[in-house]
């Protein structure tokens, strides 16, 4: 593994940054990838939005259980999205602004600055969106349409 | 970066793999953790889906076009889901069935069998799913509602 660019993003701090870009859909950020895969970005313009991975670069451990932002309780650390865990793989949803030669424009970042990219994706509807969907201990933070501004970090 | 555990899969042979696991719901596998991770799928049953994240260990090649199973154009690799791409992480979404100590089984299978897994996560509706979405060189497959059952591999 071996990152194929960078994210840049206005958040320097984890506790600057949104539980989830899609919630401060306003920032921006851009990927500049590496010369050599700006020809991979062919086509992706067409797309609304992209699947990101990256590397979470500044997380020092890994757990088994964590404490995820929402909350104080200790869950697994595959039932939560904490940077904490094997691997260190971040994954976001962005929505593509444009693209100009090596670099990625976007907005509804969560993500660090200085990031390194490991893959972007195609988000396809047709697989990627699912219906009848429950979310566990989430579900208690989002009743009734509320989306929690609150997070235990801030 | 090291696999957590396998995937296990009735697929042998990429050919047999439907385009993504959703449009094959009955087909069923399993992911089996290393013991030292079983911890952390700790309270992952009351999610409805889990994403995860894998290797794609056949692919010998890494390619910056290529053509998708869908159709003989070629887009850029960041605009397909081609496993011979920078890195070769793979993504699925999978619908959870159980969980049992390093276990989980699951439908809507698109993976080899013996696949390295690097990671599972919660999939959060609140997060992960998106409206207004246009899906590129995809949509004209889809029209309609038409799910396209001949790929150019078979």
């Amino acid at each position: 593994m071996h990152p194929i660019g960078v994210i840049r993003s206005p958040y320097k701090k984890s506790r600057d940054i949104p539980i989830q870009g899609t919630f401060k859909s306003e920032v921006e950020g851009w990927i500049e990838l590496k010369d050599k895969y700006a020809g991979g970005l062919k086509d992706l313009d067409e797309f609304s939005h992209a699947i990101i991975l990256y590397y979470f670069h500044k997380s020092q451990r890994q757990e088994t259980e964590g404490r995820p932002f929402l909350e104080r309780n200790k869950h697994g650390i595959f039932a939560i999205r904490s940077p904490h865990r094997p691997n260190h793989i971040g994954f976001s949803i962005v929505k593509i602004k444009k693209i100009e030669a090596n670099k990625m424009y976007f907005t509804e970042v969560d993500v660090l600055d200085a990031t390194p990219v490991l893959d972007i994706k195609p988000y396809v509807k047709y697989f990627d969106s699912r219906d009848d969907v429950t979310c566990g201990w989430l579900d208690k933070h989002f009743k009734n349409g509320n989306i929690p501004d609150e997070t235990i970090l801030k």
